[in-house]
């Protein structure tokens, strides 16, 4: 099964270098994403710029994957199926993502791969390392890859007088930078070599602020492949095509980008400019 | 199996439209809500509204689908089990409503759908979730359509210092309006959403108290179909058949509706009024 | 298999009558309900009262179901075999009686029906409901009737604050008369129709202390059975035997009775009255 | 099966009398308890002093069970394995004890019958009645007696505010006597009783401090067997022997004993007295 | 298959000695610990210690051990995988460690031996105790021995107002020494202990700061093996050698060392002065 699960992941990472273009936010942050630029609360929108902007595979979840199941095959974008989700509309606690869906589940949509979302630090961590260990398990074992979004996130993170010495790290490395404490390269590095340790394929982090700690946060995760974050739409589009150009010097193989390009008014000019810097052509 | 799902679900809404007798208050509510019109406490003076009354289905827990399974079958109106509930009993927590049934005990019970209310914002967010997800799935594969009450619900709603953008939003429409939190579009538009997400065929949802917000949403859950709930008996009936014409010119299918109906003293009248406005006939 | 659950009520209940002997107070309240009548501690005892009394069943928990099976047949009493249970040494929160045996183990220890009490309005209420509604699916597809023991209990009940509106009904009702909140009308209606909604055959409730009022919960329960809940020992035969009129007298099919049998001196003697007015013979 | 359970049963009561060598106190208390006789740390001479002493059993966890298991077996004492076990490290809480083993691993061990201990009133009493019921269900299924280490135990027996009917006796009674709250026999007496009622063979229970008391305790469990808890050291070995005396004159069995035999100097002498007590020869 | 056992664990302890290079760090610190020495972040270069270092077995998670598979076995170095692991991110309550892998997993990855961690006195010894005793069964009704990383810690250990006798003693040997109190000799041996109860084949414990002392934890786990646990980076490797020679003097096995030989300049040059230590060659 090595095999198949190598040649998936060549599918989403060809000739080493990936452009997945995230969709998952629907359900993590709601429609309110989709103010910015209407169109976007649209699958067939997504699926186009998909298609056209070349993105080497989308993700979604199981609500989309099934009611576009024939369109996703039409576009040839291999799918990526993520396994668990939240709302933001429970805010009382540390973050718990529940696993919603099987890798059977995901198989018989016909993903490429499945995702997960982790949240190391958080009061629930044990139960979601719990159910990605099981689920890259279960994924290998039928030979698909598995991808893990590793986002430490909880109170944890900024308790000083509980801290673990990784924890005393970030928050120093936060008062010499201008970094939420998430995007300290400690703590993205934990989480980036929590998916090395699970088994991951390939882990979605955010990006710490600079080549030579993202670096840092590369060679931890490997022989795990790296892609960045997209976040939040940035300001112009420099800004945002700056930062790609910095983790792929880094050593990233690539991106996962949602908002950055489909909040844009035209998404396919964005697309076109990440790709150039990812895949050079 | 998506064939059948698409036939049975056009049992519920044929031409595009639908109206659903709600009768799961008993469990929800308690006896209290047939004190107005003691009749309405018999499963059979609801069936037979449901019958005269042409509605498109009927909504009851398994309790009643089996003791009046036969009735239901002779009345030929679709069945729809409800497969979760919970009294107003206990109220010192974030609501939960735990699964009690199996999609194979609402195909045991003849049920031409299934339903299942989720609680997002609540604490317990993660428990319907990771429920309706699997019940989805399930109905699916069983050929059988899968319909979400997605009630937005908990203390996190109206908790300003933790409050997520979406909560931000909400508080700030309902200052500009007399809705409840629970009825401003930006949590509306979530909770349908989440339907759309999660795979659901159909959502029940509360009403945003204008044509254009009640419109995004729509947008929101599309190609999910929407449903208005009825909600607490109206003071007139003018008042509730306003509701019932501004949702259907917002886009929604149809309503689900319990106490608008059997809580008047002539629920057959009120019924053809809003057969009227929703069929045309 | 409805025939079957049929058949069976029917020897719990005949000519639409019952009279249970209550045995599972060793388990809930422990052996101090036994002090007043010490011969009251053996299952031999109670057996023979359930046999000369002409009792139509006999409730006890597995360990005396199983020790006693063959004196059990002998006697010809049917057997209800109570699915949970609980002592009463936790005091430090909300009820739940957790289910300790199966459908299955009924079946293997000879049981006629099933029982499982439900304490709505206590924060473990979902466990309780899933719990029965699962237990009366299984018993109604093995073809035994399922019995619940519907008690709302917990600290919800009496918190003003947070009271829904039932909750709101029976404080007012509470202030009206001497009754205790879980006998006031809108709670022990409200407990006896979740036995409807879950399924019940028969459901033991509370008395609400008139006649009038028990006739609403019995109709609220219908077409489920309502049998009264014996209690403590009453000061006189007369205060007990006075209930049991008046709840027939509302449309109860009969009682479940323990204490106020076996705690007096000469139990035949009063199983015999009940009996008259129960059966009228 | 029931023959198969008396015929283990007896094995271990020969004659309706049982003394058996406790030894999970490693677990429960840890190393400390072999302190006082350093050679009782081992399993070896332990084995010893149950095959020269006559023990009618010996209870061990199933590390020892199965590292001596040839030993066991040519020692030819009976082995008791106890399914659930817990150190005395974490103090936080009420007592919890989660079942560790299930019956076929104490059959695949060679058990002679298998042990559980309940802590009732404790927060957690609903999960062991839970584990406990189905151990014994299992066992009686597979021809294997059950044994319950019966010892209410939290905070609940001492919360005058909340207390129970059964635990207000119990608190009148510590006033009257020098006992703990779990010696006294309302509170042992329900334990026991809570044996009886789910099912079990035999309880082990702490003595109540006199011959009536625990008459009643013995009869409140019957036709459950009834054998003494031996606990820690006494002073004196007459201190001990005569409690041993006392439970026999009230009907107990006999007694399962740890520490007052392997931490005194010469554990046969005193065993040898055990044995005449209780065997009378 | 218990002589199956006895032969994996004769490759791990062979002549009766152990030296295992642990490597589970990357998840229980994270990269922090790779800081020292970069090259440590890499298996290759781990693997490489470990076969010229002539290391006994090598521990590792899951992650690991499948992308590097065929290497281990090239290699030839005994595979230990570690079945459960946590971060040290979340610091808000007693540790629990979960289950995050299964024997088979272990087996299909060509594991020598399975580990599992316990930290006994936590607030969630329960669950550990329980998947640990599972985890026993499992291995050894597969033929592969389990060990246990036995390290009792929680706020439980220094609680003085609820502790134990256990506790107490260790509170009483934590003021005569320097020692912390989870290398205070009662609570070492008794987790050394409850690794015998359960079944443990060998044991992975911190040092208790003498050689007597620590006679009497190996002593309290026998015949479980000890090894000694290596810990952070001693400053001189004196320091650390001194250790290695007392535990063999007390009668361990071996240790299980990872940062004291790869965050030092040459691992192999202290790997070697190890090996003479327990190996004498």
């Amino acid at each position: 099964m090595k095999e198949k699960v190598a040649a998936l992941t060549e599918r989403i990472v060809p000739n080493g270098r990936a452009m997945i273009l995230a969709y998952d936010q629907g359900f993590e942050h709601g429609p309110r994403d989709f103010l910015e630029n209407p169109e976007s609360r649209k699958m067939e929108y997504i699926l186009d710029i998909a298609q056209k902007g070349r993105f080497t595979a989308v993700v979604v979840h199981a609500g989309l994957a099934e009611k576009y199941q024939s369109e996703i095959q039409d576009a040839k974008v291999p799918l990526i199926l993520k396994l668990n989700g939240k709302s933001e509309l429970y805010t009382g606690d540390d973050p718990y993502s529940p696993q919603l869906y099987s890798v059977a589940d995901a198989l018989a949509l016909g993903a490429t791969a499945v995702g997960y979302t982790v949240y190391s630090a958080s009061k629930y961590e044990d139960q979601m390392n719990k159910e990605f260990a099981a689920i890259i398990r279960e994924a290998h074992n039928k030979g698909i890859p598995a991808i893990g979004w590793m986002y430490p996130r909880g109170k944890s993170l900024t308790d000083r007088e509980l801290a673990s010495r990784t924890i005393k790290m970030a928050l120093e490395e936060r008062e010499h930078t201008n970094l939420a404490i998430d995007e300290t390269y400690p703590i993205v590095a934990y989480g980036a070599r929590i998916g090395l340790e699970l088994g991951a394929d390939i882990v979605k982090i955010k990006y710490t602020g600079s080549v030579e700690s993202f670096k840092w946060v590369v060679q931890s995760a490997s022989p795990t492949k790296v892609v960045m974050s997209g976040g939040p739409k940035t300001k112009t589009d420099e800004e945002f095509l700056t930062m790609v150009k910095e983790i792929i010097a880094a050593g990233a193989v690539g991106i996962a980008v949602g908002r950055n390009v489909w909040q844009r008014k035209n998404p396919l000019i964005i697309s076109e400019k990440i790709r150039q810097i990812i895949f050079g052509s």
